[in-house]
C-alpha cells in the first residue's frame, strides 16, 4: 500500500476511543492534534502509551489542554461522550477548515445533529466503532479486541453511495492499520448498532450486571431479545429495514463474548454522566414520532434518566 | 357493639401483618395461635409488643413453633410471604377444621391458589391489607398507618356475594377494631390493588428508590402512571373493569404520602426473597393467556426475577 496523503487531524477527547485511533493516525505520520483534559500534563511530556493487539507503543503527541491552541484542521473526530457536547459549537467553529470536514464516533443515533448545527450536514460524516479499549491510566490505553469503524455520509443528499471523501478518508486510515470501512447507509449502521447498544448498555447500568450474567439468566437473556425486537421494529417504523438474523447473530455473538462491562456501565460506576439521550431519548423520539411506541425502550428510557440523575447527585 | 361469637384462629406467619391482627383478636379475647419463627423465644416468654394508632398494648399469647403443637382452628390466617408457600400443605392439612375456612392475606394475584390446592378453593376466602406496618424487633410490631381489609370468597361458584360467614368473619373483626369490609368481587379487590403494588413495588427495588423519588422525577413518574396503565389493560382482557380514575387517585395518594419503602424495597434490602411470581408473574401470565402482552409489566418481572436471584446468591 503506498503512502496516502498527509491530513490534518484535531481529535476531540483523547479517552479509550480518540486516543486510541488517533496515536494509530500519528504513528504512521499524519499530523493529530490532540484535545486532552484531566491527563494534559502526563499526555504532553509523556505522550501517549498504546497496548493494542495492532502493536504496542508509546509515541510523543501533539497534546492541547484547549482548543484556542489548535490550528484548523482538515479533520475533526469528535470522539468524546455525547454528554459532552455543549462544548461542540467553540470547538468546531475554532478549528475547522473551511473545507474541512468533521467525523463524528458517538454512541447512539442522530448524534451528528450536533456537529452538523454547527458546520453544516454536508460536511458531516459518522461512524460507529466496533471497539473494545479502556484507558487504563492517565495518557495509557489498552485495545482489548475489536476496532473496526463502519462510516459514512451524514447529509440526506449525499447518502447512497460512497463519496470520494470517504475512499480518501479510508485509505488513510487503512494505513494506520485501522479497519475502517465507508457504508452508503450510515442510518442503518446506526440503527444495527442499536440492537446491541441498547440492552446491553441499558440492562448493565439498570440491573448492575455485565454482560454475561445478562445472557446466563433466562429472564434478562428473553429481556434483551425482546429489546432487540423493539430495536428493529422502531428502525422499521422509521422506514429502515435490518435484517432479522442480526437480532439472532448478535445474541450468538454476546453469548460467546468474554464477561464485560459496557462503556456505559463503566461511566455509571464512576459516577459520570451516561449517554441516556443519544442511545435511548433518540431513537425513542424517532419511532414515537412516526406513531410507533417501543414500549420496553421506552420503560428502560426513563428508568435511565432516574438513575443517571440520582447517580450524579449521590 | 355486642360481643361476637368466640372462634379459633390460627396465624401462618406473625410478622407485621399477621402479628399486628392476631394481637387485635387477642385483645378482645378471640382464641388465637401464632406460628412463630425467628423470634419464637421472645414471643413466648414476653408476648407480642403493639405500637398502634387502635392501641399501644403489650399481651401474652399462644405461641407455637411448629404447626404440630397448634390446635385444629376455626379459621387460618396466611399471613406469610408467598415465598414461604412451599409450608402451606403441610400446616393447612394440620390445622384447619374440616368445616374450617382459610383467609389468605397474601399480596398479589391468585395467590389464594395455593391454599385452595390443599383444602378446596370453597373453603377459601381471600382478601387484600391496606396496612403500614413493620416489625421494629423481636415480638414487636409498630403499626404506622392504614390497616383495612377488604376481602371476599375466592371460589367462582362463591363469588359475587357477601356470604354469611363473610358477615360472621367481618363482625369478629370490627369487634377488634379492624376496619374490615367485604367485598363481593375479590378479583377486583386484587387487581385494584396491584395498579399500586406493581410500579411502587418494582419500581422502587429496580431504582433502589423510595415512593418520594419515584414520584418527583417526572421521568419515572410517567413509567409509573405507564405501568398502571398496562395493570388496568391487563385487568380488563381478564374480564375485570377499573375505573379509569382509580389511576388517577393512586397517583394523587401516592404523591401525598410521606417518603416510604415498600415491603419489597425492605425484603430486596435485607437481601430475603421478593414476592416477584404472586405479584408480577401471575398478573402476567393471567394476561397473556388472554392474548395480552402487557409489555412493561414484563419487562419490569424479568428484571425482577433477575435482580431477586442475584440478590439472594451475593
Amino acid at each position: 500500500m503506498s503512502k496516502p496523503q498527509k491530513l490534518s487531524f484535531a481529535i476531540l477527547g483523547t479517552g479509550a476511543l480518540g486516543g486510541l485511533y488517533g496515536a494509530l493516525l500519528a504513528r504512521v505520520g499524519q499530523d493529530v492534534h490532540f484535545l486532552v483534559r484531566s491527563d494534559y500534563e502526563q499526555v504532553r511530556s509523556a505522550g501517549l502509551k498504546i497496548e493494542s493487539p495492532i502493536a504496542d507503543f508509546e509515541i510523543p503527541v501533539q497534546a492541547h489542554d484547549s482548543v484556542h491552541s489548535m490550528p484548523q484542521v482538515d479533520v475533526a473526530i469528535v470522539a468524546w461522550k455525547t454528554t459532552a457536547n455543549s462544548a461542540l459549537k467553540t470547538a468546531l467553529t475554532k478549528i475547522l477548515k473551511p473545507e474541512g470536514v468533521v467525523l463524528v464516533l458517538q454512541n447512539g443515533l442522530h448524534v451528528e445533529a450536533d456537529s452538523a448545527a454547527v458546520v453544516g450536514a454536508k460536511n458531516v460524516l459518522g461512524g460507529c466503532c466496533f471497539l473494545c479499549s479502556n484507558k487504563v491510566g492517565p495518557g495509557h490505553i489498552h485495545h482489548l479486541d475489536y476496532g473496526a469503524i463502519v462510516f459514512g455520509e451524514y447529509a440526506e443528499s449525499r447518502a447512497g453511495k460512497v463519496t470520494p471523501r470517504m475512499e480518501r478518508l479510508t485509505e488513510v486510515f487503512r494505513y494506520a492499520e485501522i479497519d475502517m470501512t465507508p457504508s452508503e447507509n450510515l442510518t442503518l449502521v446506526r440503527w444495527k448498532k442499536l440492537v446491541w447498544n441498547i440492552p446491553f448498555n441499558g440492562l448493565s447500568v439498570v440491573l448492575g450486571a455485565s454482560t454475561d450474567k445478562i445472557m446466563r439468566n433466562p429472564a434478562t437473556r428473553k429481556l434483551a431479545e425482546d429489546l432487540m425486537w423493539d430495536v428493529v421494529h422502531a428502525a422499521k417504523a422509521c422506514g429502515t429495514e435490518i435484517n432479522s438474523s442480526h437480532v439472532e447473530k448478535m445474541l450468538e455473538a454476546t453469548a460467546k463474548m468474554l464477561p464485560y462491562d459496557s462503556s456505559m456501565f463503566l461511566d455509571y460506576k464512576a459516577k459520570r454522566p451516561i449517554e441516556v439521550e443519544s442511545i435511548f431519548g433518540n431513537p425513542l423520539r424517532a419511532a414515537l414520532a412516526m406513531n410507533f411506541p417501543p414500549a420496553k425502550i421506552e420503560m428502560l428510557y426513563h428508568q435511565l434518566r432516574y438513575l443517571d440523575q440520582a447517580n450524579r447527585n449521590s
